[in-house]
């Protein structure tokens, strides 16, 4: 093991340490335990182990990556994890200099981490992240530390990603972009007397083999609500919804497009028109410096001065790593939630998903989801493509 | 909601309460909270809803399941989830009469089952997952039952796995047969300049293509121990290993093949021949009725006495729902191991991975894995073609 003298320069780390030291500071956090795949992946600059890529569980326990960032010291960080990660650690994809890779459940992981954390020293707050920190590996914690308080490192975790790099922002168009690519092929291919989950199980194929891991789809056919896969046929004339998540190399496409097995009359065209329309609107105050919740003005007069009021929803929320993160437009996910974006200004490199969605009880489920990244100037739609009625068969 | 006075007869439920009420009350367990999504799938029958099935993670928390089971009271059990599951309800996925979709993130699903709880009744133990329920929600547990004591329900739930039925068996059949379909097809596709995360792509939409969700790979190419995805290229004359899980249907084919970019020499026919002997000797003692620990003695007693017993390595363990799950036939997962199926019986319907290992320095990485199930008058093998060298570009 080398020494914890070593000391890696910033310069030499996939994220702002500055800037989460910062963070900690503000949330009065001195020692922080990441153990989110999604944070482990932000903080080691891609690393997301393969092995439990999927599957947390094995044998009686399940995979606990920690990785132990002192605050003000990232030279001092330790990584926690699985030993079959010496093949990662061998292809150098490590920055951390400290690795113990012994633990093939939680409580093992514990015990490493607590050995680590008593080497480092140190009397201050813990920063857990409270939602992927299992309770038998806490348990062990609060015994070892009963002095040291533990409190929630979500806010400065999710605060240090909520504006992308160039980099991440590639692999976001990349996301949106397949996704979308993607769902234009099952409309295509849809015909009367394949089910809803015969449209799922073609776009999981799609999008696997445009390189995504498939995550999820939400989908709606002719003027059912229902949104999950099932044994529901399609019929000649039906609406069709595909409201999917695609995970490229570790961000998330997430889009909703409109399908049809046949022609569109006026009135699903007018629907449609009216959801792009709202949608177009709330891009249009997008760029640094506005107030996040200047993005629901429009859409909300939009909608008020409706026909269809009764029907529409909008929504807008901040997306990357997480299908739901910063900026944080609404209170719609009110969990801890001590603070909303909404009244501060957006920067440069923040992505939003923006939602629009008629539930119409004689129509159906008619939604468009977009991607936009905010820049200087405006905003940028990523996977920005097949807007409107997308024909089965093909345009 | 319902009345809990209404009794839901036991021989609806999709698994055997009378067998699950027996094994919590040798554990002391008077009330159960399941939280994993693999003992989710087992206790709903087939349920893993789709939205979460990849990612947790939604916006400030995390999706968290909940079944609340009353031992002895089936019918009372309730299930606190997402309110997207309505979806599923509709569709009368759920044999619990009282649910509460209302879950975001892992304090409303605490908040929610306490309330639950509290409903119920009662003052005795409550057993957790305590490796899948989150620190968050554990201290809101313990806040809001003081006096109860909470325990450890992981063994409950693993013994009431460990014998598979036959519709779980015909899918554990299926999982494997499709993983080595899979795997056969990418070892003919094989070529010289493909690199190891080439194979592990293309055997993901193999996977994929055949209904599986993808989980893993573990790959080698050449004399490299290295069993991660990565750049390196494959050279004329490499042996490969393909070591993947893919999951069908919530069940695990776990195997492990060999190929080769040309013909074997002598001496990889005889190790790989020396690997079938040890697998085929392993099978031979498996019937119901069988000490578990029989597995080993033969192999052990071969490698003991083999000119490679330094790299050969053999382990046999039970699987399903989860790749490593009872019988428990080694310290493999020492975690909070109380007690081998080693020096237990074998019984029918049981399911068994078994493993030989080759790790060689000068020829590389050699393996075979198969599953086999436990039946009254021996064992039966799934998946179990392309055991020797398959070649690139194929038979």
């Amino acid at each position: 093991m080398k020494s914890r003298s070593h000391e890696t320069p910033a310069a030499d780390l996939p994220f702002d340490s500055t800037l989460l030291d910062s963070l900690l500071g503000d949330a009065g956090i001195d020692l922080l335990l990441v153990t989110s795949k999604h944070n482990i992946q932000y903080l080691t600059g891609g690393h997301r182990f393969f092995f439990h890529d999927y599957a947390d569980a094995i044998g009686v326990s399940r995979y606990l990556p920690i990785l132990i960032y002192p605050r003000g010291n990232a030279a001092a960080s330790v990584y926690v994890a699985n030993p079959m990660e010496c093949y990662d650690r061998d292809l150098g994809k490590f920055w951390m200099t400290e690795l113990d890779l012994s633990a093939w459940g939680t409580l093992d992981a514990a015990r490493a981490a607590i050995a680590q954390i008593r080497r480092l020293g140190g009397t201050g707050r813990i920063g857990i992240e409270g939602s992927f920190f299992p309770a038998d590996a806490y348990r062990s914690l609060c015994e070892a530390f009963p002095n040291r308080e533990l409190v929630e490192a979500h806010y400065p975790l999710e605060r240090l990603r909520a504006r992308k790099t160039s980099a991440e922002l590639e692999l976001l168009r990349g996301a949106s972009e397949r996704v979308v690519e993607a769902m234009l092929a099952v409309f295509t291919g849809a015909r009367p007397g394949m089910t809803k989950q015969d449209l799922v199980d073609t776009l999981r194929r799609e999008e696997v083999n445009r390189g995504l891991v498939f995550e999820y789809c939400l989908v709606t056919a002719g003027t059912s609500l229902s949104r999950a896969p099932s044994d529901q046929v399609l019929q000649e004339g039906d609406i069709l919804s595909l409201d999917s998540g695609g995970n490229y190399r570790g961000y998330i496409g997430d889009l909703c497009r409109m399908g049809i097995l046949g022609e569109p009359d006026a009135e699903l065209v007018e629907y449609l028109a009216e959801i792009e329309t709202i949608q177009q609107a709330a891009r249009r105050p997008i760029r640094a410096g506005t107030r996040g919740g200047e993005i629901f003005g429009e859409p909300r007069r939009l909608i008020a001065r409706s026909a269809n009021r009764g029907a529409l929803d909008f929504v807008a929320h901040g997306m990357g790593v997480v299908s739901h993160e910063a900026p944080r437009l609404t209170d719609y996910a009110p969990q801890r939630y001590d603070g909303c974006d909404a009244d501060r200004r957006l920067e440069s490199g923040m992505v939003i998903s923006i939602e629009t969605t008629m539930t119409h009880r004689r129509r159906g489920f008619i939604k468009l989801e977009d991607t936009v990244v905010v820049t200087e100037g405006g905003c940028l739609a990523y996977g920005d493509g097949g807007r409107g009625w997308n024909r089965a068969g093909g345009p």
